[in-house]
């Protein structure tokens, strides 16, 4: 595969993405977040989480996006906070967010309850939250509490692909300057494919002109530019979900091969919470749960966490020093 | 505009869009919420909201979307209710839900606070909100409570569009037997176009494959069954959002006249907030939240249901009995 010209992706990114107004500043946000807490001792972890909106009119009615809750992004930020990671949490907006993630599934409404106050006290009644609905909402409001306290995550949000690949470019430059300390586990589901600004349509397209033709170009590989260029020195993750098991490790490998970085995890869409490979050039981790640790509530994000944290340890200190 | 052939559109839904397993089990369900209510002395609204999914892959990765966030649907409910009505709520999976949508742009755990029991009582602690945080939760929780506990709400989910389209044509037949004292309120934001089973990839598009082509089929225009075949009797309101407001009365009014139904709630995107036109075979109303309505907290969804219920009355008794 031809190794894609970087300069050529830098200069589509500032022509065909409208760049959003506020990447100057996340961008020194996530630099002064990077910078505080290597100085105190840390490890900086940028996941990036959720899916991207590619629009296919300006005033966007219509668009494309990718299948992904989040899950596995907000789930993995909390076993690297466990590993004494901070984490920039690049992420889609309403996607699911550390530690309120375990609720996302009910409606909050269901979860409370209203108890009358006594009328002596000027005490109009309070609401709490059933913890037979909730079980465990303490431990999680806890340790939210705490990381909010400590300032351990950084919430940066996008909504679409422009954004999203203007914002992954901020972070990678912001995290430059901690080299090696810096991991880059790029977990969002991002659009292969979109409709450049020069040709899209202003207003929503009329169903009135028949069947719709849609030609959408390839977005540009922002992972050769990223490893090569932005952030030469981090330890880089990539995903590879694919829904044909056959050609999942060959992809992967290739991967590996074109942009030159860490780590592939490759998973298969229907098995993803239950199994993902954790591929490197010279090794290939099969990371299962057993029917057991799902019984016991194991994510499979704990073991993913694990293995790369290990493997951070050894690219930071190949010697073991 | 050729009148679309109603039977053909019957026989495309029952090929070309996969039947959901569950479509009876809910259609038994609505037909016995709606007699119950109507036995009770209520009008039965079916409100329709959030956006469809469009898959582009049988095993679904990618999917074309439309903008919704269900904001109109899940607050037009709480008016439809305090006007008399039972509402069975269609909604896209995640959307925004009646009295908890008020909830839905804040991270449930900043709203959270944790309680130490006294270890006297055994009392390990208990979970409270803030009210600073959400001001209006004891009002939305014990509206939610009274409405869940009188069986107010059928709420009835959609991911795709081929589940939207049978569970549609479903509510339809199922509250045909209630005649004139059912309205379809139809505000979700309903794809215009799709692509056949026949026609779709199984698997994940390659990116490797270069730039993707799409051709997209016109979704059949189920409006046209719905008011003729299957609920003929019934009070039908469709929506119609433009980004453009040269063409929104004229599309309004081209919708009346083709599907033969009582409104169209015409709106622009970015106005939808504080700005619709009801529009009638016979009249057009143009409801506006003035700025003292914005700060007063005024819902534009109040004064549409308003507008509705009263055009509802006039259609089940013209002559004012």
């Amino acid at each position: 595969m031809a190794e894609p010209r970087i300069s050529s992706i830098d200069g589509k990114l500032a022509k065909e993405f409208a760049v959003p107004s506020h990447v100057e500043e996340e961008k020194e946000k996530m630099a002064a977040f990077a910078t505080h807490h290597v100085a105190a001792g840390r490890r900086v972890v940028l996941i990036t989480s959720g899916g991207t909106k590619v629009p296919l009119e300006s005033r966007t009615v219509r668009f494309l996006d990718n299948f992904s809750s989040g899950r596995r992004g907000a789930s993995s930020a909390e076993y690297f906070i466990d590993a004494g990671y901070a984490v920039i949490f690049l992420h889609r907006h309403r996607s699911l967010y550390p530690y309120a993630h375990t609720f996302s599934t009910i409606n909050m409404l269901d979860a409370l309850q209203f108890r009358s106050g006594e009328a002596a006290s000027g005490h109009s009644g309070e609401v709490v939250v059933d913890q037979k609905v909730l079980p465990n909402v303490v431990k999680m409001l806890k340790r939210y509490q705490e990381v909010k306290e400590s300032q351990l995550i950084l919430p940066v949000e996008f909504n679409t692909l422009s954004e999203y690949l203007h914002l992954l470019k901020a972070a990678a430059q912001a995290l430059s300057t901690i080299g090696s300390k810096a991991m880059f586990y790029l977990a969002a589901a991002v659009s292969d494919f979109y409709i450049p600004a020069s040709e899209m349509p202003e207003h929503k397209i009329q169903s009135s002109n028949g069947p719709l033709q849609l030609s959408l170009n390839m977005v540009p590989k922002i992972l050769s530019p990223l490893v090569k260029d932005w952030a030469p020195q981090a330890f880089v993750i990539s995903f590879k979900l694919e829904t044909d098991p056959a050609i999942l490790l060959e992809k992967a490998r290739r991967a590996l091969d074109t942009y030159r970085h860490q780590v592939v995890v490759a998973n298969i869409l229907d098995s993803r919470r239950g199994y993902v490979v954790v591929v490197t050039p010279s090794s290939q981790a099969e990371l299962i749960l057993t029917e057991e640790d799902v019984q016991n509530g194991v994510d499979i994000e704990e073991r993913i966490v694990s293995n790369l944290t290990s493997a951070h340890n050894n690219f930071i200190s190949p010697d073991g020093s």
